[in-house]
C-alpha cells in the first residue's frame, strides 16, 4: 500500500486572517497528487513549501465561492510559463468553466497545455474519476450554493489464484466542506479512515453558523463519531475565532481521534 | 507636510517564488490610502500585517498581465464581507471592467459597496485622479501589452497673503512597472523625490529582459540617475534569481541611493 499524505495549503474561511488563507489541499495517494479547493494564495503556498506540480493532473472543486475557486486562474497561469504539457483537469460546477474560460483566452493565450473542464452535478453521489489505482466519487453537502464534498478511494489490484485478479478498496478519504451539519452524507462516508470535516466556528457562534450553512467543531466531531471513521481533520476556520485550540477541544469532547488542520502542514492519511 | 509611506504587499514577477509574491503595493499620502497594483495574494499580506481597508479608496493597475491584477476579485470580495460602504475605485485599461465585471457579477453578489472602473489610457500622459491634495498621472511604459505606470504628486495649498491660496507641488512617487528601458518616461519623472522601477533581471540575463521587455538592475539605476530623482526602490524580481543582493549590488554601481523592495516592509518615501 502505498502511503496517503495530505498538505494543507490553505485552511481558513472565506475573510483571510494573520493565520489563515482560504481552502485549498493536496492529497497524494498512489503516486499522483490530487488538489482540492483552490482559493486565492494556494498555488503561492505551494511555491513557498517547494511542492512540485508535475504529478498533478486532477483539481477538484467543492462549490464556487471565492474562497474555493479565485486561486485557479493563477495557478494554471503559472502552470503555463513553467511549460507544462500535461492537460490540467478540473472536476466542478458547469458554472465555473463559463467563469474562467474568458480569462483564460485573455491572460493565458498559447497556454502550453490543455485545461479541461468537467462539470459535475454536485447533487448526486457518483464516481467523477477513476483510474487503475483510485476513484473519486461527490458527496452531496448542503450550504448556501451547490456544494459536494468528495471521496477519495484507493484501489487495489489483488491476484485471484486463477491468473487474473479482482480490485479491492483500501484507504479512503472524505473531503467535506462546504457544509452545514447533514446526517445524510453518513452513508457514503462510514468508516473513512480520514475524514476532512469543516468546522467553521466553535460553539460560542452557533447562529452565525446556523445561517451561514456551516458546522460547529462539535458537529463536524458528531459527524465522525456516527460514521465511525478512523480520524477526522477539522479546518475552514473562521475569522472570528482566534484561538484555533478552542476548535480542537470542542471536536476532541466528542470524537477524539480528531485533528487540526494547519498550514503548511502534511498528515498521514 | 504629511509623511509617505510606501508598503510592499509584492515585489515577485510572475513566476511566484519561495520569496516572492506578485506585485502590490500601497502608498499612504495625506492620509489616504493608494493601492497599486493587486497581484494574487494581496489581500492576503494586507491582512496578515494587520493593515487596515479602511482609508482605501482607489487602486492603480498597471497593465493587465495577470500577476498585476488576479488579487482583484479576492479583495473586492472580502471588503464585501467586511460591510464595506464607501465606493471603491479602479483606474485601469478598459478590458480590466470586461474581465472583472461577469466575476463580481457572480461572486459578489448584492456587494455592500460600489466598484467604480474609470478607463485609462496607458499610450499618454494624463491627470487620471486629482482631489485637494493629491493628483495622479500615468506614464506611458514600454511592455509587451499596453503599460503604464503613476506619478503621485502631493499637493500643498500654501496662503498666497492676499486672504487665498496658491498650490505647491510637494512630495513625489513613481512607479514604474513594467517596463523595458526607455528614456521616454525621464521628462515625466525627473526630480522624483522616490521612483520605484521594476528590475526584473540581473546582467546575467540580459538577453532574456530584452526578450521579455523588462528592465534590468543596471537600467533602472541608469533610469533614476538620468533623471535625477531622490532615491530608488528596485523590484519585481525574476525567480531566476535566488540572491536579491545582486540586484541591489548591480543598481547601486549606478546609483548608489537604491533601496531594494522587500515584501512586508515599509519605505519613507
Amino acid at each position: 500500500m502505498t502511503t496517503g499524505k495530505l498538505t494543507i495549503l490553505g485552511c481558513g474561511s472565506a475573510m483571510p486572517t494573520f493565520q489563515n488563507s482560504p481552502s485549498g489541499q493536496i492529497l497524494e495517494l498512489c503516486d499522483k497528487a490530487f488538489m482540492i479547493d483552490c482559493g486565492e494564495g494556494v498555488q503561492l503556498t505551494l511555491r513557498r513549501m517547494g511542492l512540485k506540480t508535475a504529478r498533478l493532473y486532477n483539481i477538484f472543486v467543492s462549490h464556487l465561492h471565492g474562497d474555493h475557486c479565485f486561486g485557479l486562474i493563477g495557478l494554471i497561469s503559472t502552470l503555463g510559463m513553467m511549460s507544462r504539457r500535461q492537460p490540467l483537469h478540473i472536476y466542478a460546477h458547469a458554472d465555473l468553466e463559463k467563469l474562467l474560460r474568458p480569462l483564460l483566452d485573455y491572460h493565458c493565450q498559447d497556454l502550453s497545455f490543455e485545461v479541461v473542464f468537467h462539470a459535475i452535478n454536485p447533487r448526486k453521489a457518483e464516481v467523477v474519476y477513476e483510474d487503475r489505482t483510485v476513484s473519486v466519487s461527490t458527496i452531496p453537502l448542503k450550504h448556501k450554493v451547490p456544494c459536494c464534498g468528495f471521496l477519495f478511494t484507493e484501489k487495489h489490484r489483488r491476484a485471484d489464484g486463477n491468473g487474473g485478479f479482482y480490485v479491492e478498496s483500501r484507504r479512503r478519504y472524505a473531503y467535506c466542506s462546504d457544509t452545514m451539519y447533514t446526517e445524510k452524507i453518513l452513508p457514503l462516508i462510514e468508516g473513512t479512515d480520514t475524514l476532512f470535516h469543516e468546522a467553521t466556528y466553535t460553539e460560542q457562534y452557533a447562529d452565525k453558523c446556523k445561517l451561514t450553512m456551516h458546522s460547529t467543531a462539535r458537529q463536524a466531531a458528531e459527524i465522525a463519531k456516527k460514521a465511525a471513521v478512523g480520524q477526522l481533520i477539522i479546518g475552514h476556520y473562521s475569522a472570528r475565532v482566534d484561538d484555533h485550540g478552542l476548535f480542537l477541544q470542542e471536536a476532541k469532547e466528542v470524537f477524539p481521534d480528531t485533528l487540526m488542520a494547519e498550514e503548511r502542514q502534511q498528515y498521514q492519511i
